[in-house]
């Protein structure tokens, strides 16, 4: 390329659900074992008939969902938000302290643009979610790899000693992804105190909150009436209410803090797109019990994963929940070079942990994601037996 | 504030069109004066019925309406844009040379974001579109400000002395906002060359095309056999369709660059509005007709705006063409001041020279932005009376 290019996107990796999608190029799928893609956490089905009827009734009735709106978002999502936040996690969350974007990558973006530039850093446990890597690597930050050792649960006392001073933030997926696993409430109180002790933002990046197995809140961090002078949690209404097509995230932060991210919305976004947000509060008005049913039949999936691992002896399931199950494999090969084989041998699309870890970690070699939300309790067992007959 | 906060983000101007709406807080507008509005360049009305039911239509029977597209956009929208550029420009435009966005703002920010990074320079025309300096400062890129002299159309020769070692991109408006004025093919060529000749980027932002009021192309650099080695361009659906609160924009250049666009698209957006891209395609398929007769009107509009200043000798109209009148006024006092007395005394919104200024150019007090596009005749006529009518 003769125009210039600027470095540190040169060195930012590619796309990795776009770079597994060409995989699939060109291999034919035999009739009696057809594709079954674990790649990409995303709902297969449309949202419901009544959600779909309100986006379509706003289309055509409704003048503003053509027309820009608030950077911020509509006040009414944000109000919904700031209500429903406050009862869940049994805390004060006004509606000034929310925002709402295209989608929760752009809230990290957004909120990272606010923290951290150049030559700063930003701790990161391993497995990391790979566009919150790739955003850092774009912006000249510099991720710090925390490696969340057995069990997937990254500690804060080992996060102490990575804390320099250009570190920024912490930023914690829980449910995680790629992990799967659920942070207890004490690990997330620990880091928040950290972070705090720091002067360090902690972002939390609750996209899978919905899917949680556990009963009750999920932690203590809005019950802190401080809250917002550490805290940043982000939220995806992609997958509670099937909204992936129209991108529709949020941020919920001080008050200060979303006046600087309105900077950065305002320049990328200009408004969050009015129809997707008119669905999202509509999902959350009139969808609670729905949602529970689709909590039901996750985590249903998710038993089926953990029974289908136990009868797999050489593989072991290091996490599952949310939407993933994340595994080391037992064969003497890196796991990209698995995760393509499998493709042409078991019709099986699943990332590679190299997707999920830095070079210099040799364990996502032997690891693998598997979006199991994907796939209902007939693909998981038709994945599973593709596993079991699989032979390298 | 206690958490970090990014300097180059500190440092970037807070949103013009926002701060514009603040002052428009507790201020109560006579019922015989009431606000015109014409700080953003937005349509009122919402796009015409079919296009709101070819929407409605998708979300309710098209699954894929509602689930995550390809990350550069749906590709039969990049299809369609490759097939009109290339008759309408008189150039060969491939598919895979296209790309869809959240927007034309997204365009612009994935785009730099290939280009330039922390340390480096672009040159950006002065008066310019504030969007385009906020990114810039957020990304601790330098902004070099090429002022644009009498007429509006800057100079590929003024250009090039301002080039260093540094420098990315050069960054072009046309039909310009916040000038109004279509700049001449011989011009683009110019800066098309100059560029050519630094291996230098040249970004052509034709968010306006649509109003242009020559007729036949607007500039020859898709004849060109290699425009893609130096030419970006940028286009919205906003304006033609009237889709502001979709979020759907393009970018038009070469396949390589979109590859990287694409690590920036997937990292802020995943993919743009299914919904916003359905009803761009279905526009670009169905309205052209329906734009030409915006563009007559919109003609006509920039024709009475002519007619208003000329009969006010004491204001000195700049530019006027898109959607906006750029004009210097005639008081002894700064056109931000300026801007809230008129809101306060005329209930007239327009933004001030200075949001589209460096604080260094003395000239920005003297001019303001009139979006003129958003108010029809009996708008325009109101507007100038209360113009010809105010005394500061």
């Amino acid at each position: 390329m003769t125009l210039p290019l600027n470095p540190a996107m040169a060195a930012t990796e590619p796309p990795p659900v776009m770079e597994a999608r060409r995989w699939l190029q060109g291999v034919a799928f035999p009739a009696d074992r057809p594709l079954i893609n674990v790649s990409q956490a995303a709902p297969v089905d449309p949202p419901p008939l009544a959600l779909r009827q309100a986006i379509a009734e706003a289309a055509l009735t409704n003048d503003a969902a053509h027309l820009y709106g608030p950077v911020l978002g509509l006040p009414e999502l944000r109000a919904e938000i700031a209500a429903q936040w406050s009862a869940a996690y049994g805390g004060t969350i006004t509606e000034g302290q929310t925002a709402i974007t295209q989608g929760c990558n752009q809230a990290f973006t957004a909120v990272l643009s606010t923290l951290a530039g150049h030559g700063d850093e930003v701790i990161l446990p391993t497995p990391w979610y790979f566009n919150h890597k790739m955003w850092l690597d774009m912006q000249g930050v510099k991720a710090v790899p925390l490696p969340a050792g057995p069990g997937l649960i990254p500690q804060a006392e080992d996060a102490a000693r990575l804390i320099t001073p250009r570190t920024r933030a912490i930023v914690l997926v829980s449910p995680n992804n790629p992990g799967g696993v659920e942070y207890p409430s004490e690990t997330l109180a620990a880091f928040r105190d950290l972070a705090r002790a720091h002067d360090l933002a902690l972002i939390v990046d609750e996209t899978y909150r919905d899917f949680d197995a556990r009963t009750g809140r999920p932690h203590d961090l809005f019950a802190d009436p401080d809250w917002d002078d550490t805290l940043i949690q982000l939220y995806s209404f992609s997958k509670a209410y099937r909204l992936t097509g129209h991108r529709v995230g949020a941020i919920t932060a001080s008050t200060q803090r979303l006046a600087e991210v309105e900077k950065f919305l305002d320049t990328v976004a200009i408004c969050p797109s009015q129809l997707g947000q008119i669905g999202a509060l509509w999902g959350m008005r009139n969808l609670t019990q729905w949602v529970a049913g689709e909590r039901d039949e996750i985590l249903a999936r998710r038993a089926a994963m953990v029974n289908g691992f136990a009868a797999l002896p050489d593989w072991k399931l290091l996490g599952c929940g949310a939407y993933f199950a994340y595994v080391e494999h037992p064969y003497p090969m890196a796991s990209d070079a698995l995760a393509k084989r499998l493709v042409q041998e078991a019709s099986l699309l699943m990332l590679p942990g190299t997707m999920f870890q830095p070079d210099s970690h040799p364990e996502g070699r032997r690891q693998l994601r598997i979006a199991f939300a994907n796939i209902d309790a007939g693909g998981i067992a038709e994945m599973f037996r593709r596993l079991a007959a699989f032979r390298p």
